[in-house]
């Protein structure tokens, strides 16, 4: 294939043209990633390498045309990290999912960054190898573009973020040089950790090209207890004196009430039409598993819990854990969906909900809650219909609000997400005028430039 | 108390006498970390502010007389980061001593940086709360000297190091201004981590004046194993296998044959003349401890450990552990010490104790090896006669090459001590070029004048 475009045809000269793609459909399907309300451009170029040699080209082909670079997983992002910019290259690591290393002595992996994070968990896992952090689009994002979002999931509550198990980095600058960071030993403090600054750094600071992991044993068998409150601040109060108890559950859940009813009407799962909340615990430790998971049922009861669910097995775990999985599919249905992810201390978490519930009678918008209350970590999730332009501009000024009252509780606009293109404007808010600095002058030693996703992060 | 120096006369003005000290034989006992082999300059001034806004005045102050300035907590270290340069302003944070904040719902606690480890670590505990970074310096260690140098312990091997436990930080910067990084919350990822770039930067970005610090539930009641191997190759091994178990010791600590023979002669704990290695450890979980260091002493014993012995309560479990207390002590005696804190990847132990042994014999001095060996990171300690110059030369040599045989084997030079002045030289070989340029522009950013901490890390 030749093209008149120099750009696509140095890249095909140096990766063949399988992995150059220029054709307009295939670059409409990847001009986004699932954030919604957040705008994309039109792409020049799709490029997908398959070694560190090869990106090491695309990144100097594109600084030689003056190209921006938005470097690409799965797109299953939720902040717009990974969307088009006009005229840019799309760096997609889809083709680099070889797992270079499985290590039982050290209990580290090894991989390049497009391996799907299910893939990895369950390689590892064949080894009584874990592999903790799991997103929610777990079976579909990459172990990539988890590293650069910082992504976290349902399990963090015990284990930690995707950081947490990142040991070492190989990473592409956008001057082509490669540098590796960090290490592979389970401990080191050779100067600066380039290492986390590069995880969560949204593709702004360098291409990923593999990534050390940690590992942890295998975990136990993890029992699960399930239940319903009266109202929210029943449910957040016994989650609390979960937290406080002493016990580490490696799954902390909640669901509003009006979650817990759109759940209930895609399906019936038995929950009560005044429920006002909902509460979602496991714990993982074996054989102790049960004692826990009765400890976990005895606090919510004391709580005012009004029914208590405890699992015996890994099956009634799971169809307990069922009304969680259900909170993306049965709030589709209800309209157009603007999710938020606003992280607060959990003695805030009360106070958050109230106001969020303020906000959604202010703006006449619907916003459910689910979200991780062991972490604090919140998705208020404002949903509108899509045919009312008037709603539309309520919710978008709900979902603004919703990360004031985050902010005003001494919490943050983002636990998991990133910031992307969705949440610029609030960065600056939270980091202030001196940290935003420091962040902008960072992103300069990098990437001088500006070569690398130029429009994410900052406005 | 008036002064002839400005600068001295300008700090009394702002702080008031007591806070600001030049007097010689003061300045003097302050000049130096524990590092041993790292020159340290004659200070022009002791500054003991005690509040934030103490410190910007400080910062401000030595800016406008463009003097150095070294930030100091206990002077524990062991990299000489704490070590004065010529002409410097000492800023010592032992007057920013209060615990501002324990909070059980949040399970966080905010603290000024010259609060003690010890202090914070029973404050917490009164609490039912843990603060689990354990330097073997706790009793004298401040938290902000910690976060300098992202120290490590004896706990790391479960729950990680200093870094694992700082969710935000209020820092002085060296122009003067204040920025608060990170969060109160369990997560968050709003732009790059520059929480995590500061712990373990040594004093070089920043002053930290606060820190809010992640705790966990109080540890259930621990019990303690012990082993005796002929060889070291049994002892790593029995190690690996430990760690391959699936168990999870909150302690694993190994002392090799000379170092065991050194507390044998320094105090009678009936460890045989031919013990090759020593392996203690212990696990943390209560009602399940007892089957822990069952499963331990089994695993020991599989790998041809000569004694095993099992603590049934506390007190045999204290007694268990007293050989690596008595590391320290034991050593003391014999000489000089030169202590090392290379970490390499499990796999790499034999490896690295087989090389330092030849080191050993190749440059002729006695080379004790203590060590983390869960984590992989050993303190190799070269012991030499003070009196004798050929043997001192002899000695950094060995040092250095026990450095460079770390990173040949995928290691790091330093798991937990930090690089300081000691180890500038091999920072640079271990990070390559392009890391240690990034690091470089880095630390130009936080402080373009070079301001704080100018001698430390970087040559």
């Amino acid at each position: 294939m030749t093209s008149s475009d120099p750009l696509v045809a140095r890249l095909r000269s140096a990766l063949g043209d399988k992995a150059v793609l220029d054709d307009p459909d295939v670059l409409d399907t990847h001009r986004n990633d699932h954030a919604t309300f957040c705008t994309a451009g039109v792409p020049r170029v799709l490029v997908r390498p398959s070694s560190t040699a090869e990106v090491v080209e695309v990144v100097k082909a594109a600084g030689a045309f003056g190209v921006p670079v938005v470097p690409q997983g799965a797109r299953t992002g939720l902040s717009g990290a990974a969307n088009a910019i006009d005229g840019c290259l799309l760096l997609s690591t889809s083709r680099m999912t070889e797992i270079l290393e499985v290590s039982v002595e050290d209990q580290v992996a090894v991989v390049q960054p497009g391996v799907v994070n299910a893939s990895l968990s369950r390689a590892v896992l064949e080894k009584g190898l874990f592999y903790p952090p799991d997103p929610s689009s777990w079976e579909m994002s990459t172990v990539g573009g988890n590293i650069a979002t910082n992504a976290g999931g349902l399990c963090c509550v015990k284990y930690g973020v995707t950081s947490d198990f990142v040991r070492g980095l190989e990473v592409v600058l956008a001057s082509g040089e490669v540098v590796r960071t960090g290490r592979r030993s389970a401990k080191g403090v050779a100067g600066y950790d380039l290492t986390r600054l590069i995880v969560g750094s949204e593709g702004t600071l360098g291409v990923v090209t593999e990534a050390t992991l940690a590992l942890r044993p295998a975990p136990e068998a993890a029992l699960t207890a399930a239940a319903t409150f009266l109202s929210i601040e029943d449910g957040i109060a016994a989650a609390a004196a979960v937290m406080a108890s002493g016990l580490r559950p490696s799954l902390l859940e909640f669901l509003d009430g009006p979650t817990a009813r759109a759940i209930q009407d895609y399906r019936d799962m038995g929950l009560p039409a005044d429920v006002g909340s909902l509460l979602i615990a496991q714990s993982d430790r074996g054989p102790r598993a049960a004692e826990d998971v009765a400890l976990i049922a005895a606090i919510c009861s004391e709580h005012g819990a009004v029914e208590v669910a405890e699992a015996s097995d890994a099956e009634e775990s799971r169809m307990l854990l069922e009304a969680r999985r259900l909170v993306n599919p049965a709030i589709e249905p209800l309209g157009v969906t603007l999710v938020d992810d606003v992280a607060v201390p959990r003695s805030k978490l009360v106070a958050l909900l109230r106001g969020i519930a303020e906000i959604g009678t202010k703006y006449d918008v619907l916003i459910l809650c689910p979200g991780h209350v062991g972490d604090g970590n919140m998705h208020p999730t404002v949903v509108f219909d899509r045919d009312d332009p008037a709603a539309e501009a309520r919710a978008l000024e709900a979902f603004g609000a919703v990360m004031e009252l985050g902010l005003a509780l001494g919490g943050t606009i983002t636990g998991e997400h990133g910031i992307g293109k969705l949440k610029r404007h609030w960065l600056a808010q939270e980091l202030g005028p001196v940290g935003l600095r420091l962040q902008r002058e960072i992103k300069a030693v990098f990437d001088p430039d500006n070569l690398l996703n130029p429009d994410k992060l900052f406005l």
